[in-house]
Parts: C-alpha cells; sequence; structure tokens
C-alpha cells in the first residue's frame, strides 16, 4: 500500500504554512509531501512595500525556503507550474510531471489591470522580489537621470495607482524615501511629486473610520503626497498617465497597486472562477475537485453573511492550518473541519513611524500602531521560523539596511 | 587706481589649483580673484570610474570647493560660462556678465564621438559627478531588468568603447564589481558579458611597453573582459554597439572613452582650436589673446621635440602652479618663467588591487602598482587640501563605501 502523495504549488503565505504545519504534525511514513516552488525562496508579501521604495533591504523580505522546512520530511521542488490537470490529478512543472493524492493551491495573484490601455506595459506592480528590486532600481534611476537631462519634470514625478492597503503603505515608504534620495542626487526636493491616484471617494484600506483615514492621509499629506481621489486612471502611456478628466500627468514612474486577481492556472485548469479566484467549500476544497486545496489569494471564502472575505496574509496563514489540518484528518479517515476566519484586526503602515488600523474594533494610530504592525510581522515570522528568524530579518538585519535604515541606492 | 581682476573659470585641476596657488601667493588687496565653476564642488575626473562601476561612492570623487578656498581671498561663483569675449575681455554667464583683467580658462573637456552616429544618442561617458551617478544606476537597472524579462542577454552585455587610460580603468572596476551584482540581483554570472572595443591594435594606455600591456590585458581577461582589439565602432543604435566587421554586439549598457576634446566654448569665442583645443605659448597664454591663460584639457602644450604632450590631470595641475604663478609675475610687473613639464609617469587601475605603470622609465605592476597609484591620488588631495582630505575621501571614506568597499546598491 503506497502512502498519499500531498502536493503543494506556491510557497506563498497558504502553501509555506500547510507545508510547515504538516511536517510538523504528520507522522512517520505518513504521507509524501512535495512543496513546488518558482523560487528557491518564501517572500513576505506584506513587506514589499518597504523595499520596492528602498527604504529597506529585499533581504529582509524573503526567506531561504531550505531555512524553513526540513527536506527529510518534506521534498522542496523549485520549479514553475505549467498546468494544472485536476482531472487527471496531475500537475505539469516545466521540467517534470507530478501525480498526487491531494493537491494544494496557493499560487497566488497576478495584476488586474481592469483592461486600463498600457497599464501592463508602462506601470510596475508590487508583487515579489525581482519586481520591487526593478521598483527601487527605476525610481533611483529617474533620479540619476533628472540630473541629466534638465528641466524634466516627469523624471522625479511618481504615480501610484490605487490609494489602498499597498498602495497606501507604498506611498507612505517612498515619501519617507525621496529626502534621502534627493541629497544623494543633489536634487532639490521641491521638484518632486508624489500622486496618489485612487478611483474610490477615500484613500486608505477600505472599512477604516472615517477620523482614521482623516488622520491617515494628513500624515501622508505632511510627506508631501498629493491625493487625487474619485480619480479613475483612463490608460497609461509612454509619456505618464491619463486621468478620466483627460488631465496628463507627465511622469516616468507609474506603479499600479489597484487591484488583483487570482492566478490564471487556475482559470486555464477548468475551475469556476471569478477574476481567477475560486470560491471553496467550507473545508477550502475546490466544488469541482474535492481532492483539492485552495487557499490564499485563488481563493475566495465567504463570511457567513455571504460576503467574500478580502484577499490577504492573515486570511492564508489561517487556511494554510486549516488545509495542513484537513488533509490530515482525510488522509487519516476522520472528520473535516471547516474553516472560520478569525479576523484580528488590519494595521496599514504611513512610512516608518506611523501607521493607522484596527484590531477587531479598537482604533489605533501613530506610533504605538507602527509598533503594532512590526509585532505582527515578528508574529508571522516566529511562525514560520522562530525566534531566529525574527532576529535574522527584523534585527540583525542585512547589512546597509539596518545602520542607515534606507538602503544606500 | 583699481586692483587687477583675475577671472578663474572651471574648478577642475588646472583652474583649482591656479585659483589655490593665487589664494597662497598673493599679496593682500594685491587683486581680486574670481573662480566660477557649475557645481559647487571639484571633482578628481581621475576617480570617476570607480562611482561609475559602483566601486566607491561619487562623494569620495568629489570636495566642496568651500572646503578648499578662503573665500575671504578668492570669490566662488557657481555659475555657467554661456560666452567668453576675449576681445572685449568679459565672460557671459547665465545670470551676470564678468569683465578681467586676466583669464585663465580650465574648462575641460567634451566627449568625443568622431561623428559615429548614434554615439551622442545611446553611449553614456565618464565625465562628472552626474554622469557617472548615473552610469551606475544604469547598471543595476539592468541587472534588475534582466529578472523581470527572462532572456533578454542584452541586458547582462556591458560594452565599453576605447581601451586606453579611462576605458581599462573603468572595465577594470566593473569586472570587480559584477559578482557583487550577481549576489545582489540573483544573477548568474555566467551570464554576463563585458566587451572593450578598441580601433588601435592594442589596449591599455598607449606608451606602455608590450610586456606590461600583456600582463595587464592577462589581468583583465582573469577577470572576464573580452577584448575586440582593431575594431572600430560604426554606430551606436538602440539594440547596441555595430563594429566595423558589421558584427552587432546586443547590448543595454554602452559607455564610451574613446576620446575627448576641448570645451566648444573656445571655438566659439573665436579661439583657433584643434579638436576644441587651444595651441597655448610657452608662459599657457593665448597666442591671439595674450591675457588669457589656458589650461587642462582645453590647452594644447608641446614637447621640446614637438609633440603635444597627452591631456591628463599631472600636467594639467602643474599648469595651474605655472599660470598662477605668470599671472603674479605679470602683475608685479616681473618676467614671465616659461612651462616646463615634469612628466613624473602613469599608473592605470586595473581594478581595486592591481594597476600597471610606468614611473618616468620604470616599470610597476600589481599590487605594488596600486599602491602607488593610491599615493598619487593622495598626493594630489594633500595638494589641494592637506593632510584633512586625504583623511576624509581616502580613509574615513563616505559611509556605504568604506565598509562595505562596493556602494550597496
Amino acid at each position: 500500500m503506497s502512502k498519499p502523495h500531498i502536493v503543494i504549488l506556491g510557497a506563498g503565505y497558504g502553501g509555506l504554512v500547510t507545508a510547515i504545519r504538516l511536517q510538523k504534525k504528520m507522522r512517520r511514513r505518513e504521507m509524501d509531501v512535495t512543496l513546488v516552488n518558482k523560487h528557491e525562496y518564501h517572500y513576505m508579501t506584506t513587506h514589499l512595500h518597504m523595499p520596492a521604495a528602498g527604504t529597506d533591504h529585499h533581504e529582509n523580505a524573503r526567506v531561504a525556503i531550505s531555512d524553513l522546512i526540513d527536506e527529510r520530511k518534506i521534498q522542496f521542488k523549485k520549479s514553475t507550474v505549467q498546468q494544472i490537470l485536476p482531472a487527471e490529478k496531475k500537475v505539469v512543472l516545466e521540467d517534470s510531471v507530478l501525480t498526487y493524492d491531494y493537491l494544494v493551491i496557493g499560487l497566488g495573484s497576478e495584476t488586474e489591470t481592469f483592461g486600463i490601455p498600457g497599464m501592463r506595459e508602462y506601470a510596475m506592480s508590487i508583487k515579489s522580489i525581482n519586481s520591487v528590486r526593478f521598483i527601487r532600481q527605476h525610481i533611483s534611476y529617474m533620479f540619476a537621470k533628472s540630473k541629466m537631462v534638465p528641466n524634466r519634470k516627469d523624471y522625479l514625478t511618481f504615480v501610484v495607482g490605487g490609494a489602498g492597503f499597498t498602495g497606501t503603505e507604498f506611498v507612505g515608504e517612498l515619501a519617507d524615501r525621496i529626502p534621502f534620495l534627493c541629497r544623494k542626487f543633489d536634487v532639490d526636493p521641491a521638484h518632486v511629486r508624489i500622486y496618489n491616484v485612487e478611483a474610490s471617494p477615500s484613500a486608505l484600506p477600505p472599512g477604516l473610520p472615517d477620523d482614521l483615514i482623516a488622520y491617515g492621509m494628513d500624515v501622508m499629506r505632511r510627506k508631501g503626497v498629493q491625493y487625487k481621489l474619485s480619480t479613475a486612471i483612463k490608460a497609461c502611456t509612454p509619456e505618464g498617465v491619463i486621468l478620466d478628466s483627460g488631465e496628463l500627468i507627465r511622469t516616468g514612474t507609474i506603479v499600479w497597486a489597484g487591484g488583483i486577481r487570482g492566478n490564471s492556472l487556475l482559470q486555464e485548469a477548468g475551475f469556476d472562477v471569478q477574476r481567477g479566484r475560486v470560491k471553496v467549500d467550507p473545508y477550502l476544497r475546490s466544488y469541482q475537485f474535492p481532492d483539492t486545496y485552495i487557499t490564499g489569494d485563488c481563493s475566495i471564502v465567504t463570511s457567513p453573511e455571504g460576503t467574500p472575505y478580502p484577499a490577504n496574509a492573515q486570511i492564508a496563514v489561517q487556511q494554510g492550518y486549516n488545509a495542513a489540518r484537513n488533509i490530515l484528518q482525510t488522509v487519516r479517515g476522520k472528520e473535516l473541519k471547516p474553516f472560520v476566519y478569525d479576523y484580528k484586526g488590519t494595521v496599514a503602515s504611513l512610512g516608518r513611524w506611523d501607521a493607522v488600523g484596527l484590531l477587531k474594533v479598537k482604533k489605533v494610530k501613530g506610533r504605538w500602531a507602527s509598533f503594532i504592525k512590526k509585532m505582527i510581522d515578528a508574529r508571522y515570522l516566529f511562525l514560520i521560523g522562530g525566534i531566529p528568524l525574527i532576529w535574522k530579518k527584523m534585527i540583525w538585519k542585512q547589512k546597509g539596511a539596518n545602520r542607515n535604515y534606507h538602503v544606500p541606492n
């Protein structure tokens, strides 16, 4: 009798936590587990706004997977998924084909451009170590370029589309970064512009009470951020961003943080999707293919009232716990446990020393909120890597980021 | 009776040394001296190959002019020269007009493209703090970009045109820098290419003996540099460099170190020029306008045999001494001293730990030559700023460059 084979696709929050929990809870020779990931590292998506702006080193936003899993228990395969064949219980990788008994899909999200012309070509997005390293370099490059070609205001104009969670956190860091870049490149800070464009009438993560939003926007404005609310982006061009009013903001830098959709591999595999995401059953399984668990940004979980929860790290981690548990229960022939989301709150940073948020219903803001935000980050690092990982990524950080805060770019 | 007014244009090696020597030697109220420079800093052109490659911080290649001159004695004016009117003894700046009794022109060089199509548009050159900061950012940007678009070898191909002094020193630093950038951007070093293209049959500064050239090329090849000798560049395009053989090297980075010419303001002012440079009399004065001294890359001084000396920092510094002295002699109604070039030698670095050169006729190479090179740099810093400047630029250097050698970019 052969052991069941569990394949986990993606080592993001959902996939990685599933793997770590299985590693911890499974008995010897109870099952084979293979974790597949495109990179040999896991990255903390919630931390990417900092290396994107250059206010922290990208090394502090990623961890080698080999530091997190025990390769005697979990087999790690660095490869890119080409195709999922859920009916045949197969996954096609770029260099091999895996067969599975149970599959966990945690392949994350893609940028949702809402069909805005030029967005794919001319905007960057905060989605991976490679992409944020590119954004950081691009920003410095624009500063260097502005010194070579006089009177090109567009090189020193930065447009961020979307003022939700990611957009706000990135803009906060970028505003903190500007004075450093101005000194570095001998640029007059008065020449730099940061626009945060948002289609909805309000900035900052949805769901925050009005007074926190007012506080947050005030903090950001004092850092030099100019908001364009109730303003949709009509198109992106090599010259800049065209707003729905027809106004053109000339810029060399567009960062799009306006939306995500589920990984397109799910739709290609025949799953019923809504913006790339799959509505899962109470045990996080696909309704169509009950051997397939789906976690994180690829899944839709609805509240008891029927509204879908927003995609974030918190829910993905909790899904990882539940998926691992339910796989073990299934293999052991026991009853599955339904997934219940335990919403702990949301805190959005506004640069280094400030943040706003809700802890359940309690409002937090300022330095205290910023500290809580760091504790949330630390808690996650503890969860996946224990105290050593907190030490490595938050205290004794990658050189060049710890001592100077800014990556000397 | 009014004091004579000396105007010095440009705070490069020639102009700055003239100003410093006048400051030291002139008597109280003997003359008014105005030093005009585009930037509020002086930079060491011979050091620029390092910040260009990113192996040193650009702060270590420049000094604030206010740290070097005593503004009670020399008036410093930060402005750009628009026009020289030697017949009227006037200089038009961007914001004012200066009249002078004696003029020193040390306005440096411009890039000589020899009319190669596309060179001006698609190649960068090592000529100022702004330009090397741009080159450094551009190189990092290419690495970041290579991670966003797979299979674009051109992003990791670097072409340097000219294998003379500047080309060689830059290529040596760039080759040293590559392993660091590969680690930083998760790039396989096997994918990186450095080409040094040279029209003449030999690399390294002209005049070196064959065994030193062989040694130097061997050092460079072991660092991964590929030479294309006896190869002219026919054109630069957005795709790369077209060689005279018709071969296209696809690249996103072209650095042109193939030649310089004198500042075009001299020709516009009516001076007789050869490639923008003015042949000066034995006292460094223009034959046409004897109240005008010309130093550094704008001037041509010939050896007793009649061959022009190559433009470099060494001769410019010595010209500064001579020009200051002859201005004082003139004002005092004394006899002028002819300029005699005291050639001390040439040492070209081959990356951080190696160099080759001649001290008069003595050959030096390896670590020892590299040390001598540093002593030459130190000597110049001592000359303009004393021991404190050596301390500031070579020992207690700008953070981020000293500890790690590489600017963490």
